[in-house]
C-alpha cells in the first residue's frame, strides 16, 4: 500500500492516496450492476478508475472537482493502466489536505504573479492606455487568479493565464531594451490584454480546470470578445479613439494567420512583437512539458501541439 | 465636335461635353511649364486627360468631384486613349446639368430601394432583432442613400450598398419559402447588417465614390466593426444576449473563409444561407458587368474578381 | 418487451420489433460456435446485433435488404449499445409490414416528387434543351424513383436524389425571378442533369441503399459520366452543338473546385448559380439532420461533412 | 544589307530577308497617318516591326500567315529591338522560298514521325485497343501532321504534337522493358490518345501556329474531349466496355493533379506511368529550349514554365 | 497441424512452423501472470502472438531478430487474427533453416544486384564523378548488401536499396538513349548517390529490418547527410569543385518539393530526370505490392502511400 | 546648384555632388550616338541617370563601385525622376571624400560591432561549441566586416550581417534570462552561425553591395553551406559528434518552414528560439525602414517583404 503519484503508477501497485475527481459517470455492467467510471487526477496526470458494484444512491455522494481518498489496485487493460478501486470516500477536515495541492498549477503563487503583473500596468506612461488596462484588470481580478490559459495544451494549469502573461511581460521588457523603436506602453498593454477574454471564453472552476467553452466563446472567440471589451472600456474611461483602436488592433492581430483566428495582420511593430512574444512563451512551455517526461539522449514521440514534431533531449539540455 | 460618352471614344474624336473630375494632379513638363494631369469620368468609364501650359493659379480653380465642361481631342499614346483638352471650365447653373447623372449608379433610385429595404425591417417579428436593426438603420440612413458596396469591384456604384442588400433580401424571402427550417427574422437581419459598416470602412463622397479606406476600416475592417456596432446597439435597446450574439455571429462568419476575413465559420443555418446569398449577389453583379461589354459568341479576357476566369456569352444569354 | 425505434434504444431495453437487415456476417466465436454478426436498421438509425450459437444452415435463411422480426435485449459493450438477439425470423405476409416503412426516405412520396420535377422539364422553352432533358429522364425514370443522392451524407435516403433536385428546382425558380439575367431553361436543365449519373455511379437497391460505387463510378465519376450522357443524347435528338456544350459545361463545372472534381470553373452565370443551388441544398439538408438530434441551447459535436464545424441550436431555431 | 535570322539581330543592322507575318494591325500615328504594326517571325524568334506612312489600301495586301520579303533597319526603342521597314512585299514564285522553312518545327519531318508513331499502333496486341487507336488516328491523320502540342510553351512548334508523342513512345517502349508489370498495349494507347484532342482544343493553321482556343476547348478542355472521343469510337468499333473505360481513365488522369485538370488520379500502373512519361518529355523539351540560349557556366533567368526556376549550364552539359 | 505462411492464416488453423521474432514484450495479465506479447513474421506478413503464463526467466531466452519454432492456434479477437502459442523454442542447427528465407527480400540476390550496379559505376566516363562514386561504394559495400530502402513502404525489404537503385539505373540507361541531352555520367551518379545515406539514416540489422531512425537521421535526414558525404569524399579524391557541387545539387533536389525535404529544385536536366526515375520506381514497386493482394476485377482499399488512392486490377493487368 | 541627397531630389533641381556608380551600361540612342545609362546611389537611395552623346572611349573611364562627381538636372520622365548629367568625373584625392560615406551602412562601426559579437563567442562555456564558433569567426573575419545580410530587403547594407547578429545576440542574452530552460551556449552559437555562409552565398564588394549570388549559393544556399562548414570545422577541432550535430541542426532548421529552405523543423528549444530571434530582428528592421519614409498618421503602401501588408504610423510610434 503506497501513496505514489499517478505519473509513477505501474500495473500491480496497491495505492492509497488522495486524488481529484475530474470526471464521473454512472454506468451499468453486463451483469446489470451499477458502477462508477471515473477520471482521477493529481498534479502529475490522470487515470481512468472504476468502482464496481456500487450501492443504490452511492453515486450521488460524489461530484467532479472534489478531492477524494482512494484505495485500490493498478491493473493493465488493453494496454492502458486502469485503477480498480476498493475504497472511495470524500476527504474530511481531519485529512488536512488542500485540493489546490492536487491540481497542476503554475510554478509561482497567483498572488506573487498578480503583483508582478500589476507592476507592469503601473509602469504604463500613457494615461489612456493605463486607464483601459487598469479598469479591465480591476474587473477581472478574481477569475484571473485561477484561470488557465487553455482547455488543454499550453498553460492549461491553475493560474496558467497569469503565468503566461508574466513571462511575456518579462520578455517584453528586455526586448523593448534591444528594440528601442517599440513603445513599451503598447507592448505591455498588448500582452496584458491579448488573452484576457479567455476568462470568459472558457468555463473554468477555481481549480483552473476548464469544463467547456462558453456560448460567447464558441460564437465569437476570445479575440473578438477582447476587441469588444477594449472598445467598451475605452469609451467608459474616455480614452482617445486612436489609442483604443491600436489596442483593439493588437488583440485582433495577435494570432497573425487568418486560419488561427486573426482576420487582419499586424500594422504596427508593437503588434508584430506581441505575436512573437506569444509564440515564444507557448512553445517554450510546451517543449519543457515534453522534456519533463523524456530521458537524456532520447527522441520523443510526435507531439501534436508542436506540429507533430519529435523533440530531442541532448546532453546539453537545461532543466 | 460631339458629345459621345467615354466608352465610345475613338482616336481622332473632337469632343465637347460634361465630365466628372475624378483625379487631378499639377505637373511640370519637360519644357518646364505647368500642366494638369486629370482623370475624367462619366457613367460609362474613365479617361486620362491633359491640359497643357496652364496659367499660374489656374490649377486652383478645380477640385475632384466637380462636374466640368470640356472641349478637346482624343489621341492615342502608347496604345492608350488620351484626352487632349483645349478648353476646361466649371459647370454653371445655366448648363442645367446634375452631377448625379454623370456617376455610375444603381439601377433604381435610392429612395425606392430604401423603402423596399425598410419594408423588410418592418416584417421582422422578433422584437429584439427588429429593434437592433431599426436603430442601426435609423442611425445610418443618410450615408446609406449613396454608399457604394466597394471601392472597386462588385456594386462599386452610387447607392450600390442598398442595391446589394435589396437583391439579397428578395432572394432571402423566396428561399425562406423553400427552406422552411430557416428563421426569416435572422436571415433578413443578417442581410441588413452584414455589410452595414462598409459605410464607415470607406470614405465615400455623396457621388458614391470611395477615396480611401478609413483608419478604423484599415485597422479592423467592416466585419469586426459590424460586430461591435451590434453589441453596442443591442445593449442600448436592451436586447436579449443570445439574440445579440446570433446577429454578431452572422456578421462575423459571413465571409466564411478565414483568409477572406471570417475567423469563425457559420454555426447556424441562417448564417450559412447569408454567406451564399452574399456570394450569389456579388457574382451575378460582376458577371453582368462583364457581359455588358461582350458580344454574343465571344469569350472575355480573364476577369480578376472572378478568379481570373473567362466568361462566355452564348446565344442563350439573357440581358 | 416494447417496439421502440433504434434511436431511442437504451441499455437494458427488451425489444420486439421489425428491422431491416443492412449487413450480415457469419463468424465463429472463441468457443468455436458460429454466430451471426448483423447490422439492423430502421428509419431512425442502425445498431450492431448478434445472434449467438446458430444452427448449421440457419445463416442461409437471411439476406441483406430483408425485413426481419426480432426479439432481444439491448446491452452496453465497450461504450456502444449492442443488440443481443434471442429470436429472429423473416417477416411473413400476415405481419402486414412494408419494408419501405423501415428505410430512411425523402419526406415526400417519389411519385409526387417525380411529377413536380417533370413539370419543370415541361416548362423548358428551348426545344433542344427540353429534348435532351426529357429523353434522359425517360431513360432513367425507374431508377430515379428510389435512388439516393449519396452513399452516406447528404440525401443518402430512399428517393433522395429526386428530393435534392426538387428543392433545387424550387429555389432555381424563385431566384430566376430575382436574377433576371439568368436563362431559366439552362438553370432548370443544369439542376435536372447535374447529378443524374449518380444513378450509375453507385449501385443502390430499391430501398435506396448504396452497396458500393460502380466500376464506371470509380474510374470516371458521375460528373464525367454526365458529360458523356449529354453528348450522346444531344446527338441522338439532333440538338444544336452550342446548346449541348453549355449543358455539358454546367455539369462539368458544378463542383466548382478542381479538388472536388470540376476541372473547369463556370463560364456562364447559369453554371455559377447551379453551383450555389447545389451547395445550399446540401448544407441545409445536413444541418437539419444534425439539428434533429440536438436540444435547444446545445452545441453539436464537430460534424465531418460540415468541415468539422459544431452547430448551435438557439431558441430562435425553426423545425 | 544582310539576311541574318531574328535571334541574331542587333541595333543598327540593315536587313533584307524573308519572314512570316504573324500579326498585323493598322494604326494611326500622332501625325494622323496610317501605319502597319506587325509581328514578323522566322524559325529563331519574333520581332515587332513598323511600316510607316502607308498608302490607302496598301494594308489590304497582307494577311497573317503569309511569307513576306522585307527590307529595313533594326533600331532600339525603350530597351527593345524594333524593325523599321522600308520595303515590304509578298513573296512570289521566283523567290523560290517555302513558308515551312520559316516556322519553328519539330526536328524530324512529319512523315517520318508519323510512320514511327503508326508502327507503335501496329504493335498493339489487344484488338479492341488497337481498333480504337487506329480509328482515331485514321480520323485525325491530316491535322496531326502539323499540329503543335501547345499555344506557347512545350512543343509549341509545327508537328510538335507528333514529336511529343514519338519521344514518349520511345521511352514507353524501353521502360516497359524495365517494368514488366506494365501492359505495353495500355501504355502505348495511353500515349497515343492522351493529348490527341489538342487538335480540336486549339485552332492551329498548317504552319502549326495556334491562333486561339476553340469553343469546345474552352468549355471542356482536351482531357474531357478525349474521354468523349474514346467513348464514341469504342462504341463504333464494338470494343469491350472495360477496355474503353481503361483508356478513358488513362486520358482523364494523365495530368494527375486536380488543379491541372485531372479530376481523378491513376488507379492502374499504366496510367501512373503515362503521367511520368508526359512530365519527362515536357520538362526535357523546355529545359533544352532554355539551354539553347545559355552559355556554359551561366545561370538562366527564372523560367516561367519551370516553376520560375533558374537553370545552370555546367561544363558537363550535353547538346 | 500445418505450416501455412502468415498471409494464408485463417481463424481455427493449427500451425507448426518457423517465424522471425520481430517484436517482443513481457506483460502481466489481469490474473497477475507474466506473458509474452510478440510480433511474428515470415516473408508474407506479420501477426500478433501471445504466449500465456510463462515461467520466470523464460522471457530472457528470446531476442528480436531470432528465428523461432512455434506451435499454436490462430484465433479471432476483435476482428483481428491472433496467434495463441502453445510451444515456442529457438531454432537449432538440426532444424536446417536459414533466417534469410524468412524475411521479405528483393527478388534477386544481393551479389547479383551489386555486380550489375557496379557495372554502372565502371561505365562512368568522367574521372572525378567515377572516383567519388567508387570511393563511396567501397566504403559502404557491406551495409549495402542488406540495407532496405525504407522503414516501411517502398522497398522496405532486405537488399531493397540495391534493388531500388538497380531498377533506376536500368531505366536511366534506356532514357539516356531517348533523351540525348542528358549526360549519363551525372544521371548514373545521381541514382547511385541519391539514397546512399539511408544506410546511416536508419538502423537496420542484417535481415534488412529497420528498428529505428538514427540520431543523425532524425537531426538532418539522408538528403543532407548525402550532401555532406559527397563534399568530404570529393575533397579526398581531389575532384573538381563544380563536379562535386553538381552531384551535391542532384542529391539535394531529388525529392523536388520542399515539404518532402528538398530545399532547392533541380537546376540541371539530369537532376530533373533523377527525380522522375525515383518516383517511377517507388510507385511501380508500391503498386505491384498492392496488386499482389488483389483479385482481378477488384478495387483495393485506399492505399496510404499512394495518396489514399484505390487501385483497380483489370483483366489486362500483367503480373 | 546644390548638393541634396537622392531621397530629397525633385524635378527641376540643379545638382552638384558625389555619388556611387552602382550600375553602368553603354547604349546607343535613336540618333545613333553612344550614351551612358547609369544607376547612381548615395546613403539615401538610387536614381537612374543618363549622360548623352559621349565621346568614343569615354565609357571606359568608369567602373561600378567607384565614387564619381556629378553635375546635372533632375527631370521627370514617365512619372519617374531621372538625372540628366552634364558633367561626370572620377573623384580625386583633393576631393577628400570617402566612398564609405556614400553607401548605406549599419548604424554602428564594424569594429565596434565585431568586438561586441566576439564577446559573446568568448562567453560560450562549452569548449567544443566555442572552438567551432571561434575557428569559423577567425576564418571569416575579413569578409564579415563589410558583408550585408541580403541582396535586397532586411539588413542589405554594409556590415548588415554583423548588425543582424549583434541585435539577435542581445535579445538572446536577455531571453535566456527569462527562459532558463535554454542553454545559452547553443543559442549564442546558433545566432553566430545561422547566416554565416551568406558571406559565400553572395558576392559582395567591400561596400557591402551584392552583385549576384555565387555558384554555390545558387546550387545549395547558405543553410546547406553552413551545415557543411560546421561539419568540417567540428572535425578539425575534434568536437564531440552530438555537439556538432546540434549546431548543424540549428542552422538547418532556422528558417522553420520547408518552403523557406528548412527541410527539418526544430527538435530542441534552442533551435526554436533561434528561429524567433531571427524573425523578430528581420521584421523590426524592415518595419523601421518603412516607418522612416512615413509621416505620422499615415498608412504605407503594401510592403512586399512584409507579406504585402500596409503599416500604420500612429502618434504613439517611437523613432
Amino acid at each position: 500500500m503506497n501513496n505514489k503519484q499517478i505519473a509513477e503508477f505501474k500495473a500491480g501497485d496497491e495505492i492509497q492516496s488522495f486524488f481529484i475527481l475530474r470526471a464521473l459517470n454512472i454506468k451499468t455492467s453486463s451483469n446489470n450492476k451499477k458502477y462508477l467510471d471515473m477520471t482521477l487526477a493529481d498534479k502529475t496526470g490522470e487515470i481512468n478508475a472504476k468502482l464496481w458494484n456500487i450501492e443504490n444512491g452511492e453515486e450521488n455522494t460524489f461530484q467532479t472537482g472534489q478531492l477524494v481518498k482512494v484505495r485500490g489496485t493498478v491493473t493493465l487493460w488493453q494496454n492502458s493502466l486502469q485503477f480498480k478501486i476498493t475504497k472511495l470516500r470524500l476527504t474530511e477536515e481531519e485529512d488536512q489536505v488542500d485540493v489546490v495541492d492536487y491540481v497542476p498549477s503554475a510554478p509561482y503563487s497567483a498572488e506573487e504573479m498578480y503583483e508582478e503583473v500589476m507592476s507592469f500596468v503601473n509602469r504604463i506612461v500613457n494615461n489612456d492606455v493605463k486607464n483601459i488596462v487598469a479598469k479591465i484588470y480591476d474587473m477581472y481580478k478574481e477569475p484571473l487568479m485561477t484561470a488557465p490559459a487553455a482547455k488543454s495544451n499550453h498553460h492549461a494549469v491553475r493560474s496558467g493565464l497569469l503565468y503566461h502573461m508574466l513571462r511575456m511581460l518579462r520578455s517584453a521588457e528586455v526586448l523593448c531594451g534591444v528594440y528601442q523603436n517599440l513603445n513599451p506602453d503598447l507592448v505591455y498593454a498588448g500582452v496584458l490584454l491579448h488573452d484576457i477574454e479567455k476568462i470568459n471564453e472558457m468555463n473554468s472552476d477555481d481549480l483552473g480546470i476548464v469544463s467547456e467553452y462558453t456560448f460567447d466563446g464558441q460564437m465569437l472567440g476570445h479575440i473578438i470578445m477582447g476587441v469588444k471589451t477594449i472598445e467598451r472600456v475605452a469609451l467608459e474611461v474616455g480614452a482617445d479613439h486612436e489609442t483604443s483602436m491600436l489596442l483593439q488592433h493588437m488583440v485582433l492581430t495577435h494570432h497573425y494567420e487568418p486560419e488561427y483566428g486573426s482576420p487582419k495582420k499586424p500594422m504596427i511593430p508593437e503588434a508584430e512583437m506581441l505575436h512573437y512574444l506569444d509564440m515564444i512563451d507557448a512553445r517554450m512551455y510546451d517543449m519543457c512539458r515534453v522534456y519533463d517526461q523524456m530521458d537524456e539522449g532520447d527522441f520523443s514521440d510526435p507531439v501534436f501541439v508542436l506540429d507533430r514534431r519529435r523533440l530531442y533531449k541532448s546532453s546539453m539540455h537545461k532543466e
